[in-house]
């Protein structure tokens, strides 16, 4: 850790990632001292690492916190709690779905939605944890691309304090520890690697912060996320062999006639992506055969329920985006 | 003509058009008498058939009425137009795409918008023009499909005066006159081609009754119709090549967020379909080459305003359906 101004970056070729490890842990041990530190641990690359540097060096006195939103992909949570403690660390899966989805109620803005589960997180779910727990050490997955897409001059560490609603004026002490800083998600991926981690963690695909609610169009509901996690459980499953950029199913809010048992009725239709990129800045639709595009929708019309339609995204980025709100 | 209870169709293969022309000619006359009829006059190949029948039987004493509803195709109401001027044949174009375009305000629901379309235009523009004429002929181009699906006891004949505004009780002598209700869709080419009706009348593909309306999702205003009437011009362009069943270009009421001039915006989404089939009943996606599609969402991201995305569906009749809405 260094300070703000002065974080320079570890590139992927200097990197050696044992060392990396020790001083990483030594440095984390000498700031928390006998305290106690905490983090919150999403499954992703950056916080998995952050998670097993600081369970290196602090054992038990580390809290992990996993929240549960309600948002995530099939089996999600579980994948996580459970590759974490095949590696001897405990994590705490704090179940918030009850929160995130009262506060998604009604929107169907993008970035209101957004707003709603970021403000939740930090403030309501993780934020509270955090008040109410001793810790006053607070690990953070903030890696060198973060620090370069923030604007210069914005205090980042006292910013995370306030969003978890910790007025730093009234209490003093708290620090916030950012281990994987000099870091690009590549060399993350290698110390990841290197620290033990399995594959489906280390290698992850990146997944929107939103999750699943980046993948409805309109109200965010706990039935409405059941269906386009039910049509992403399918897209992962048929496309993981592709060698595809990414790719999603998004739930549309419009709906489509469509046939049940011989009776014409409205239905949902699910809409699905799959991208060739290089950096996500440009992006063209995968050429996939149309055996697996027939496939993927026969497949989601006859397992998803209500979608009666499916479709395939045939637009470049730009104008299109990746993901679709 | 023969009473609704003893209609017989006429098979294809028995069919002699030019005799048909003749005997359908000679009853025209022996009803209308001295008197004068009226059509509407839609452009497809029933509608056309039955204006050149009454043509060739009453010349002037035929009144065709072509309503323009705004809901068309690019160019519609004057390929028709021009296409029976040609041919000697005097087609009033009535502008009634105000009359339209406020009944159909307001509304989503699809049978909603479909009940507006036909309210408008027999009620309120077709049913005026009928009542202040003249004219106690009506010639309408009902087929022998149209009678098999009239379920056994309706009488076809009060129900179209009706829906014209016309009582019946209180108005006497109108009649009904139906020259092609013995012939299926492929006998009615057969006798326009005859009729000398060119090519992209009398083969023209069915197009469905609400036209546009029914390419739209959500409200239908004269700016929505015009965005999915681009690139339906467009579609149509680019897959007229093709052996498809039909194709379709739809606007869909959902935004989804795309890029513009390197800011994040929201954009207007259109869903394209292609269908093979044979019957109508069952339907697949046309495997149309990747190249196409991707030309396909170019040409209309560049070319129609405001959209960002442009997708193709990929499933099945059933449980999807031919149209959106």
């Amino acid at each position: 850790m260094r300070k703000t101004s002065k974080i320079k970056e570890i590139k992927l070729k200097d990197l050696d990632a044992e060392n990396f490890i020790e001083r990483q842990v030594k440095e984390i041990r000498a700031m928390v001292g006998k305290g106690v530190a905490i983090n919150a641990l999403s499954g992703g690359v950056d916080s998995s690492v952050v998670t097993m540097l600081g369970h290196k060096a602090l054992g038990d006195r580390l809290r992990t916190v996993f929240v549960e939103n309600g948002i995530m992909r099939e089996g999600e949570p579980e994948m996580v709690v459970k590759a974490f403690r095949k590696l001897g660390v405990r994590v705490e899966l704090i179940d918030a779905k009850k929160e995130f989805f009262s506060a998604l109620k009604g929107l169907t803005d993008p970035e209101e939605k957004r707003e709603a589960i970021t403000q939740t997180f930090y403030k309501e779910v993780f934020g509270r944890i955090v008040r109410e727990s001793k810790a006053k050490y607070l690990l953070q997955g903030t890696n060198y691309t973060d620090v370069e897409e923030t604007v210069a001059g914005i205090k980042r560490q006292h910013n995370i304090l306030k969003q978890l609603g910790i007025d730093t004026q009234k209490t003093f002490g708290y620090q916030v520890i950012e281990p994987i800083i000099e870091l690009r998600k590549t060399g993350v991926r290698k110390v990841g690697k290197a620290l033990g981690l399995p594959p489906e963690i280390y290698a992850r695909p990146p997944f929107p912060g939103p999750a699943l609610a980046a993948r409805v169009i309109g109200e965010v509901t706990p039935q409405r996320v059941a269906i386009v996690r039910q049509a992403t459980a399918i897209v992962d499953e048929e496309l993981k062999g592709t060698r595809a950029f990414q790719w999603l199913a998004i739930l549309h809010e419009d709906k489509v006639t469509g046939l049940r048992g011989n009776k014409r009725d409205f239905g949902l239709q699910i809409e699905l992506r799959c991208w060739d990129s290089t950096d996500a800045v440009t992006a063209t639709p995968t050429r996939l055969r149309f055996d697996k595009l027939t496939e993927l929708a026969d497949r989601i019309v006859k397992e998803v329920p209500g979608v009666v339609s499916v479709t395939y995204n045939v637009t470049r980025k730009p104008p299109s985006t990746i993901e679709a709100v």
